[in-house]
């Protein structure tokens, strides 16, 4: 065993280690300082004993040199044959798994939680541990199996062997998912995992530059990130690789586990990229590791140097082989599904491992990683400290740092929300009463982080003197800059990003940071899958979807989302809300607010709405429905919604003047809200009268509630706003003579007569694809 | 004027030169040989005399040297310059529009429509035409009017005039659609249209390796892709960039309008890339054109060595100034709004025009213009001669060739699709019928190109002795290679460029090119702003989406896409089908090839499906819904669809047996098919006894025809296949017992009680987040 070098034993005695972990290590200096492509082959010119001294001291920033145990080069070896032959063996047992890229990451993840990663196996949730993204999720064995042996608590041998069992409260599940230890977000549908990871980063950079002072570097964890070659080649991969070399957010290091394997053959069928050059024209620094399946000590400088890096993210791209160890390495085959027991035979006989065991964890295994769970201790312990003194040094900063890791705001959300009497009483496009309700949030409450995908001067979520989160670098042409603590973000014309990356800076401590999205609604059809994203794993995001329905008007059906509104009402655990106008707004930021594991989509439009201060109702939003206006003699209710709520109105008021029909209107921004309403309530509300639903998308889903729907068949029309919805026929005329229609004949047969025979009341026009119906014709 | 250099015409003269306007190109062979990145500045070594000469008669293909008019660089000017002023009345006529890109981008259109492109103005679908696609759809203003101005017979200066006008029937609406000529693709949301170019260009490498022979270069037009910052941005694009650079198609030509400004501001407020080494990381070549906004020259010059290209998609960097001559000029508050009157003075009066003529083409500008439709015509008739020759030359070819050109199939799909007697008896993953189904189509009907998202081994849609779609140079590690006659793509893990570029494909010429894509169906969410824009425009794609359902199993909730069927049912031109088994998949293909104007996704589960020969029926499926098992006495009509049919008719059989209550079964894969039907079929289908509906996923919707639905409330889970649905109680016990309850509650109350009262019988089981209904509780 061999002390650090003199020099380095100097230096650190010199000064805190904590403050250097990032800046100040010799080996990433060293590698840097040569040039931004740096192929690190074996053998290396460090030897094991340096990394282990540098990276348990460094790396992971621990500064007890004294606890380091080295560990010989043939128990690594030990170790990483035990690990694949344990995966093969995990994935053998129910036939079902995903063994390849596991088996070839092995020695990536010993360079990662034994000698790099800050974390703490018996505090999962330390704030200032270093994040690590799986977005290859297939790969979750992977992850597991490291969670185990360097112990974190809940996941046992037990829960370990449970992966694809039926176990339905396994905790190691075919993806993984955030409701576990040691799992930063779910991950599986490519490309997310890393938005994630620079949303993570992100949170990192917004909390150190607006907590960290002098000595105080509260926040300052890595995000790592392993991905592989599906994250390079998904869009929203690209779009978040993208912002990060952007936003030189230099505390990412994307790992690429580049086994040119995907499911239907080797990476080339279907790429040519020059993966590195790309990178580095995204802005990222690139390493490269030539031998990743077995040179730990190159991954480990690497992933060092990553730490080190100063202005740029990182990219490792480390060469492995799929399946390492398998008859069929280097195979598609051994991507998702098990190898078959005579490879595993093989497999351990070749590893010199006894051919009879399975499913063993020696104990060498274990005690290669012991180091684990007291070094994680004592990061937890050092922090914990820091924020003493942090407490005493800076009292009042410290009050806020700590309700933001409470994920407490530091304001009340209900006191800012405008109260109704001033609020505009003229018509006022929702998507600015959007911005009135929301701008005093965001300049008075620094949890929100709230950006656009290049729509600011459409969506209106920009506050006053507000400062764009940005590389204090940056200096753009139009001189419009920002800084780190800067909370408005410049998405870029990256929707799905938006989402993704948002679900990141949601993750990285719940509560810490809410992320506000903003866009055309129609492009939330392109941020969907992040969107979905956020709601399974129970993030609170908010999004602002404006130019709703067809009043987008001019831009044309492109633009004008007839559909999407099925598929956000359809997805579990997340509110889709149309407010009618700035009361229910208001009504709308409050449930959003209010759900905080909840993600909510607040839909408002472009053009103009009525304001209706008698009867709209922010209370009645966080029911999802309620009485608008109310008629107990009422022949017919109509059910408006969002910015057609007028229609509702001169709808109601012309059937009462020129057809002599009562009507009464029931709001309904809300249908997930209101299904969670007692039935009594629910009841009350609809009332027992024929109900007509009224609004210009696919009436998918209203059925429920009404009996018959004025709603669209067809795509849109660029018309301008003034003129789109009498095109389609939605003026309070037409409408009032088909409901008057219906309301004539429930006065012969009764209103239970239309039991299972929905109408459309505005089906005249249809797509225009007539030869769709001529295609058929035989059929009918 | 100045003849050719004599060189040339002797060159000419010896031999034809529709054969050499791609390889020949003499200017683009010296612009190729410098450098891969080559910056053309200005002024330009040759004089536009000789460009024109160039151009016109390699350029655009024409062969009539003596028809050439050269034009004075002075009138160039001046067509640009009433071109600007001409968009600024468009915009600022009804106060609506997008200027700023359609004034930066004049000069790129002048030399696309004066001197590069091949098309014919009365004759917008001559086969073998250039392909334009504006990707900055928002710009459209710019097609429309070099539309006007070459001659497109529709566009009539009325027609040109009613931008953003209240005409309903305008063919110049907010953004361009595929319903007019001159107008390739619909395009609006960003990135698509570069996809879809990519898709065209593939087309053409796909018919001209098909049908090009020796002499006979029937299919060889170009794709000129015109895109702003955001085609970059949008992932959908960089997946595109990908393929296109994969694949080598040397046919395609991305022009980027740099003008460095987005919405927000200057684009690097939120981009950092250095665009031009992430084009050429991508495998394009890199032309620059310093002076985009006047140089005509560089950027014909740049054109044409575009369509030189040997081996690569070529992107033209072109620097232009957006709102090029408005005092605001370069700022980002030109994007999207009129400039106003007093800036549109400014702009003619320092352009030298009249301030107080609007909207006026001058005689000279229509003059600048007046050969492209002769030389239109003159390339059609050259076309067609050629045609006629390679008829007399290539008989047999030439049948299938135009049979392609007419949208014909070679085969009858009819007689390919197995018959029942030929379909499996023992379970079956429906994903499998779906391969069973759809690879002898495939094989025996070259109009199919079949491809998939990186899935070959789990969708089953690769035939035997298919070829792969590659470029012949392509050498891959696994060995799979392929050529340009291939009809099976890989997509990569790119599911949203897979049905975008497959528009491109669709939309080359309706009917010669059938897509076929592939994934799981969960992954159709990344896909989704691709599949709409194809339903949108009428475009005939199927979509194999397998994997559906929670029967996805072990991959978890990440993977099963419970609410995702809502939104494709709800989709205006798109056909949703869930086959239950082989015979209801046979007829969903038959559906699929039926609806030529609309886009179908056939809906196939992982796991083993029930085969119902007895019951189940190809004709059936075209009516959307049929009785499935009939009773006429049943008290329940249970609607089974897809894979969990087996659900409906075990537990069919249970109430039968143990309850006692008689139940009849309809078998509903399709809702929109079923809409298509008369009230009379509707109505005898659904009958009038109490109906539940059985599926998986969230009922949004079904609560048109059912009363009751046994359904999902919350994601999924990771479990294997064999537990995943008793997790959710889906088993015909539970399900039978909810149902028997509702009979009884029917017979005492009447069916008709139910009325706008649905009911979730599968309730229990919430979403995890339970803090939710915590945080509304005060509200209930």
């Amino acid at each position: 065993m061999r002390g650090p070098p003199t020099w380095l034993a100097i230096f650190i005695s010199a000064r805190r280690i904590l403050r250097y972990t990032r800046s100040c290590i010799a080996i990433g200096k060293l590698i840097k300082s040569t040039k931004s492509l740096l192929i690190i082959m074996a053998p290396t010119r460090v030897s094991e004993d340096d990394v282990a001294h540098t990276s348990a001291n460094l790396g992971n920033g621990s500064h007890h040199i004294e606890n380091v145990q080295l560990e010989e080069h043939k128990k690594t070896d030990f170790v990483l044959k035990s690990f694949r032959a344990m995966i093969a063996d995990l994935c053998q047992q129910f036939n079902m798994g995903h063994p390849g890229s596991a088996m070839g990451m092995a020695a990536i993840g010993v360079a990662l939680w034994k000698h790099v990663m800050k974390y703490s196996p018996h505090s999962p949730n330390y704030f200032n541990r270093d994040r690590f993204v799986l977005s290859n999720g297939h790969a979750c064995v992977f992850l597991y199996t490291f969670l185990h042996l360097v112990g974190y608590k809940h996941m046992t041998y037990e829960q370990l062997t449970s992966y694809h069992s039926k176990r339905w409260d396994s905790f190691a599940p075919g993806h993984p998912e955030i409701e576990h230890d040691g799992v930063e977000v779910t991950t599986g549908p490519l490309g997310q995992g890393l938005a994630n990871a620079v949303g993570l980063a992100m949170a990192t950079k917004h909390l150190g530059a607006t907590y960290n002072r002098e000595g105080f570097d509260m926040v300052d964890n890595m995000t790592w990130c392993m991905i592989g070659d599906a994250c390079l080649q998904e869009g929203v991969g690209m779009e978040a690789i993208q912002l990060a070399g952007h936003w030189k957010l230099n505390n990412l290091c994307v790992m690429y586990d580049n086994n040119s394997i995907t499911c239907d053959g080797s990476v080339d069928m279907c790429s040519s990229d020059d993966v590195n050059a790309k990178m580095r024209a995204c802005g990222f620094e690139v390493f490269e590791v030539e031998h990743g399946n077995d040179n730990v000590e190159s991954i480990v400088k690497a992933l060092i140097a990553a730490r080190a890096s100063k202005d740029k993210p990182t990219f490792i791209n480390i060469k492995t082989t799929i399946g390492y160890g398998s008859a069929n390495a280097g195979l598609a085959g051994v991507h998702g599904a098990p190898l078959g027991k005579d490879d595993i035979i093989q497999i351990k006989r070749t590893f010199g491992l006894d051919v009879d065991q399975h499913l063993t964890v020696s104990q060498e295994v274990y005690d290669y990683f012991r180091g684990a769970v007291p070094r994680g201790k004592q990061l937890e312990k050092d922090w914990n400290s820091l924020l003493e003194k942090y407490t005493s040094t800076h009292p009042e900063l410290s009050v806020e740092f700590k309700k933001r890791i409470a994920g407490e705001m530091t304001a009340d959300w209900n006191e800012l929300i405008p109260k109704k009497e001033d609020l505009p009483t003229t018509p006022t496009p929702s998507r600015k009463s959007a911005g009135a309700v929301c701008n005093p949030l965001a300049e008075k409450i620094n949890t929100f982080m709230i950006g656009t995908a290049d729509l600011t001067p459409s969506v209106n979520m920009a506050w006053n003197n507000k400062t764009d989160f940005q590389t204090p670098l940056l200096r753009t042409s139009c001189g419009i800059n920002g800084a780190y603590t800067g909370r408005y973000i410049h998405w870029g014309i990256r929707e799905h990003a938006m989402a993704a990356v948002s679900n990141g800076l949601a993750a990285f401590n719940k509560g810490t940071i809410l992320p506000v999205t903003s866009s055309f609604f129609m492009f939330y059809l392109y941020a969907a899958p992040g969107v979905r994203m956020g709601a399974l794993q129970g993030l609170q995001t908010i999004h602002i979807a404006t130019h709703d329905s067809i009043g987008a008007g001019e831009d044309g059906p492109t633009h004008q989302p007839v559909e999407l509104a099925a598929l956000y009402r359809a997805m579990p655990n997340f509110l889709y809300i149309r407010p009618c106008d700035g009361e229910e707004v208001a009504g709308a930021f409050a449930a959003a607010l209010r759900a905080t594991h909840t993600p909510t989509m607040i839909s408002v439009a472009r053009q103009e709405t009525v304001q209706y201060p008698l009867s709209s109702s922010r209370d009645g939003v966080q029911r999802g429905a309620y009485i608008f206006i109310d008629e107990p003699d009422a022949a017919v209710t109509l059910l408006g919604v969002g910015a057609e709520m007028v229609f509702a109105v001169d709808t109601a008021n012309l059937l009462t003047k020129t057809y002599g029909i009562k009507t009464r209107i029931v709001s309904f921004p809300c249908q997930r809200l209101f299904e969670a309403q007692t039935p009594f309530y629910r009841h009350r509300v609809l009332g027992s009268v024929l109900r007509v639903v009224i609004e210009p998308y696919a009436v998918h889903g209203w059925e429920r509630y009404a009996d018959a729907g004025y709603s669209m068949h067809s795509f849109g029309h660029s018309l301008p706003r003034s003129e789109i919805y009498s095109r389609f026929e939605f003026t309070a005329e037409k409408i009032a003579q088909k409901v008057s229609g219906l309301v004539d004949e429930v006065e012969k047969n009764g209103v239970e007569s239309l039991r299972g025979d929905f109408r459309d009341l505005n089906s005249g026009y249809k797509t225009g694809h007539e030869v769709f119906a001529s295609a058929f014709a035989e059929y009918r």
